[in-house]
């Protein structure tokens, strides 16, 4: 085979093999096909797309490009929750014990954030003592006794991803269906769950910037879940607002804790009780509407933050800041954001708000960048709420009051204030699979 | 600027400005931008293509990207012709001594081949003592006394066109107009010419397969050369048959020296006999049918042989060679090729014929490769000829016998018999500018 005919066969808009897809990722990881040629396939895929077999050969090929993981020592049904993106999203932190609490196991691997606010990792990592670099055996020890555990991705796990998304990423080759998809798929199948929940965000801030767009990314990835053997459904969830009011590392971690209390904002309780009560449903807890009853319950009456802080306590970290959420530092310094004029808050670009949190401190440019896990943002209004010109809109909080100015040009221009209410959008706008 | 920015544009089908391909050329020449980057685009330009102020823009900045000649010191106009390949193309051994016996410079520098057969270096390396090296003084001396010299292209001249060709040959992105056109004419005019003709072929062994592609590459590259204030023009010509009988570096010199004393075959005799007359219209030596007139006088007095002889001899060859064709070394072996059938030569794949002649010892496949100058193919029947099953259609030559099999059998796919006479096209399709 020589990685020429293969760019021009697809180049030409024609049908790759899996031989063909399994060739070019093996010699990829081997250093064996450059990157040039790769960066010339991505950008051919990019115009002519492929088809279901190939995404699904493509995914497969990336999944099997490093270890694959065995949890055949864990009890009992693993079920993973995935997310493609989100400012503010702190969901896997509760509803990972919410379905933890009733008997499904979470053995989650996460990564770390890039850009915008840290990932889940970084944010367990606020909370003092908590280790997310743990051995496999240790893992499954914690899975099996408290039904949870979160660490950080292992590097062996599907390298053909992280060379693939590092080139994409630097030859504007990202937004690409099934090249998202593999991505995604290639790293999750690698994990060895029996159900998978996607979230797949939808507007102006992800990867998809229509629901249609939204919900073929999402039937396409149950697709090729299925084809792997796994339960898989996916919500299609609004991204052109945050979720709940924190931005930033600790700020997320404490309202996911008074989400797990019963007293989280509205809007992150609607998608973490659907989210868990798909996770549960796939599982084969129950119908849908029984398993929302039992995640209402177990929030209710204080079994799944018990189990967030028994698997806190697991994997080393302090329980007590669990309960008592005052323990976490605060940033040094705080500032208000002030509106400018009066009117409805009629949309906010997300990624902006990322932006601004990450200009506060609250996540890394590149991997080697240190994180401020007290510094980001505090919102005080959310989309469609009225604000008057002078009224506090957000509270900023970083360890250096130099990044204010910046951080809230960002967040100042990431505000849309307009005259008219905007429409409530419901959301969670469609589900699939399941 | 963003390397990631301009890809992103192009892939978008947006119109990149001056600014911004300068700055890509420059930076991938400096190594500043790597080739997975470059890779990209050229996929990108593949399927968007390039207005022609992009490429112009890009030829501009391939020709600005190493040393610019400097022929100032050559009296009176300078001529160029190119051509954009062909097997068995021996034009260039044939008008640049015509046209320079009637009082234009020729200063050619001229590429060696890759694949096929050898460059017109390499054919005029064949002859004893011939030197293709020599320094831009000792260059300009000759021209100025006998009007022409051929020499290889210096390593210095358009160093991007090096770079970018090597990368687009490996990932499926040669057959693009806006690339093909900004490397031929950035190395054209980073020459010193007044004037150039190109030879633009058509056809199933050339870059463009249709006539009216041809055309828009003709188009094209003429119009860019004006934009550069040279005086153009180009002819589109058949490529479905190869020029002449010979096929191979002496046997082509040979063929050469023929056609100077007016016995050479039709079709070549008349190609070169329009291009020279063509070229020596444009510098303005009187209107095509006077230049013809003067072409054909310098042929059969014999001025025209003497202006070859007297070149090779300034150059360092053996000029006994040019008049006794007799003293160049034979070829150790040869075999003949019998026709399989009866029937007519509906159509030759005349890229065939070149690999076929590559498998012979004729070309190289890498630039390592040693170069047998005797080798190669005399054709004995060509297009709408007819043939008698058993009758001899070609003869073989090579230094090793055991080089006939593959040859022989490469030749033997690329000969098409059939019931049907095929159709008489003309050899010189159209002309542009002028």
């Amino acid at each position: 085979m020589r990685m020429f005919d293969i760019i021009k066969k697809k180049r030409d808009g024609g049908q790759l093999s899996d031989k063909e897809i399994a060739w070019f990722i093996d010699g990829y990881v081997k250093g064996e096909i450059p990157d040039y040629q790769a960066a010339a396939l991505c950008m051919a895929i990019y115009y002519k797309g492929m088809t279901i077999d190939e995404t699904t050969a493509l995914t497969f090929a990336i999944r099997d490009s490093g270890e694959r993981l065995d949890f055949s020592n864990i009890d009992g049904l693993r079920v993973d929750k995935h997310s493609t993106g989100g400012v503010g999203d702190k969901t896997s932190l509760i509803v990972a014990p919410i379905v933890a609490s009733l008997g499904v196991k979470v053995a989650k691997m996460s990564g770390r954030g890039l850009g915008h606010t840290g990932g889940t990792i970084d944010k367990l990592e606020s909370i003092e003592g908590f280790c997310t670099d743990i051995s496999v055996s240790d893992f499954v020890k914690i899975v099996n006794e408290t039904g949870i555990a979160i660490v950080g991705q292992n590097a062996t796990l599907a390298p053909a991803d992280k060379l693939l998304y590092a080139l994409r990423d630097v030859t504007a080759t990202v937004d690409s269906l099934p090249l998202i998809v593999s991505s995604i798929m290639g790293k999750k199948l690698a994990a060895d769950d029996d159900c998978i929940v996607l979230d797949v965000k939808t507007g102006s801030g992800s990867f998809m910037k229509t629901v249609e767009d939204s919900k073929n990314l999402a039937e396409t990835m149950v697709d090729i879940g299925k084809r792997a053997g796994k339960k898989m459904c996916a919500l299609i969830t609004d991204m052109d607002r945050p979720l709940g009011f924190a931005i930033g590392n600790s700020l997320e971690v404490i309202e996911a804790i008074e989400t797990l209390n019963g007293n989280g904002p509205e809007d992150l309780t609607e998608l973490c009780v659907a989210l868990a009560s798909y996770m549960l449903s796939l599982a084969e807890k129950g119908s849908y509407d029984e398993c929302k009853q039992n995640v209402l319950r177990v929030i209710n009456d204080g079994t799944a933050l018990n189990t967030f802080a028994n698997m806190v306590e697991a994997q080393g970290g302090n329980k007590e800041w669990i309960y008592n959420p005052e323990n976490f530092p605060k940033a040094k310094y705080q500032s208000e954001v002030l509106s400018e004029k009066s009117g409805y808050i009629t949309s906010v670009n997300t990624e902006g708000y990322g932006v601004a949190s990450l200009l506060l401190g609250a996540g890394r440019n590149t991997m080697a960048d240190k994180i401020d896990f007290a510094a980001g943002i505090h919102l005080c209004k959310k989309t469609g709420d009225y604000v008057e010109k002078g009224e506090k809109i957000a509270v900023l909080y970083a360890e250096d009051e130099s990044k204010f100015a910046a951080a809230e040009k960002c967040f100042v221009n990431a505000t849309v204030i307009g005259d008219q209410k905007p429409c409530e959008m419901p959301l969670i706008l469609d589900v699939v699979g399941g």
